[in-house]
């Protein structure tokens, strides 16, 4: 992995005429961050397209960019073309549009799962299209351009996995990122989605499978619940509070890996059970072990 | 389930001479808190007893106790016995000292699993001592005197289960718990184990399974971790920071329950996984009963 924001070749292209596709929350957020960028980035126009018109109507009230573009078509126009749509409808944006695309343009995405966009975008769109998947770490659990901070983009990482040999794509992508006010980070697509299966993910279809098993339970027995219920359960399940539409999305484009993951977790959670059967002390050892992860996971992450 | 803090006749006997067996955070939790206690309460004196004499000596100087017990025979002479020491040591407690309470003392305990307890208070208490299990909601994650809040039982709820039909044993623990500032609440012991199996016992094992999951990820790839750690992963791991002697403890005590919770995440795990691979719409469908049954357990929590 490389990071940076600039061309390593010094040069420095302007980002020039950026075209939104999607003007939901991280579309807003992106586009937002990017009409407050230095002028040095040569930031011309955002323009906002949605299926919804009230939802382009919306993010520009709030900011999230100069002008609505009325027609899908207006997006291949542009000399940056930015998806912040859900996964499937960005694979199906690319194969519709990636070859109308004009040579020299960017295009680039923010979906949460990478493999399938990188593969679509390889496909769909000509070599002379600048092409690269794109994921910025930053953002709100809330749908919608009610829901963007473009300010929580400073300082985020904003992942970068290449869709092939192309390292002006990188460069345009690492120029749009810093734009943003982000920190642009290299990575392989497989490596990204066999990453967040495991750290995003996987908590997240656990958070709602810990729900499910305590519903049950408050269904039949609301009183030990309300009598019992702490903090632990709460932090634990947070993340059962999100869009299930949202989060149905990333999982499920990510479903081979999320299986290897579910996996692993099923044998390290039978691993504790066993353990806890056979006494405290054994159960003890197993969880000490945990917790060295954890400490290893958060020293890593700093 | 019951709530309230007197007892049902009107009469209130007086709490007299408290020791507290096990001067760590919880013993010097109720300790502090006894000791504050209104004086209509009757608490004569607060007496600690630990196997370690540097905890008591600490729990004195922090206001845990009035003075402390230097054999644990001293204990046996109180009016009110509080076991704040670890369930399996209770249990052990109880087998070698139960026999010698003296009539008409209260025994109560503070352990997280209530089974085992009140089957060795059945067991190992003569009749004419009130045995009651008990377990206070309230207390910090940290070990020992220096973690003690007693101000945290203030409003909390206090869980009172019967070890056998003794009215007089329930209306001492009410009185002990309400003197804390605590909301008593007699609740069946497989209830609480069942329960507390569920949503708290069951998120604590998933907390080290998923720290153990990214662990080995971050052993391979800690760039990649580095890059995509997000607050989603922390918040659904907290539980993961906790120390593995008093997990240990309290999950082993309650490995039946347990291990029939474990199955249940399974079951629902594999259901989001396998919706997960037929796509968006079956996962976001099955994420929404998730959703709604987080929303029945804190609708319950209030």
């Amino acid at each position: 992995m490389k990071e940076g924001g600039f061309a390593g070749d010094g040069t420095r292209r302007p980002i020039g005429r950026v075209a939104i596709v999607g003007a939901g929350q991280v579309g807003t957020m992106i586009g937002g961050a990017l009409r407050a960028a230095d002028a040095s980035w040569g930031v011309d126009e955002v323009g906002l397209f949605d299926v919804d018109p009230s939802v382009a109507a919306e993010s520009l009230a709030r900011g999230g960019g100069d002008r609505i573009l009325t027609a899908a078509d207006e997006a291949l126009a542009a000399d940056a073309v930015v998806l912040a749509i859900p996964v499937f409808e960005i694979e199906a944006w690319l194969a519709e549009n990636g070859g109308s695309l004009p040579p020299g343009a960017l295009v680039i995405d923010t979906g949460g799962t990478k493999g399938p966009i990188v593969r679509a975008m390889a496909r769909h769109v000509p070599p002379a299209v600048h092409a690269v998947g794109g994921h910025p770490m930053a953002g709100t659990e809330g749908p919608g351009p009610a829901a963007a901070r473009p300010d929580l983009l400073a300082g985020a990482t904003f992942v970068l996995t290449p869709a092939r040999d192309d390292p002006q794509a990188l460069a345009a992508g690492r120029a749009l990122a810093a734009a943003t006010g982000a920190r642009a980070v290299e990575m392989d697509a497989g490596l990204h989605d066999r990453t967040v299966a495991r750290i995003s993910h996987l908590p997240h279809l656990v958070a709602f499978a810990l729900a499910s098993v305590a519903g049950a339970l408050a269904a039949e027995d609301p009183d030990a619940v309300r009598a019992l219920l702490g903090g632990g359960y709460r932090g634990a399940t947070r993340l059962a509070a999100g869009d299930p539409a949202m989060i149905g999305q990333f999982c499920s484009a990510n479903a081979n890996e999320l299986e290897a993951a579910v996996a692993e977790l099923r044998s390290a959670l039978d691993a504790l059970s066993e353990a806890a059967a056979r006494g405290s002390e054994p159960l003890r050892a197993a969880l000490a072990e945990g917790r060295a992860a954890q400490a290893l996971v958060l020293a890593e992450a700093g």
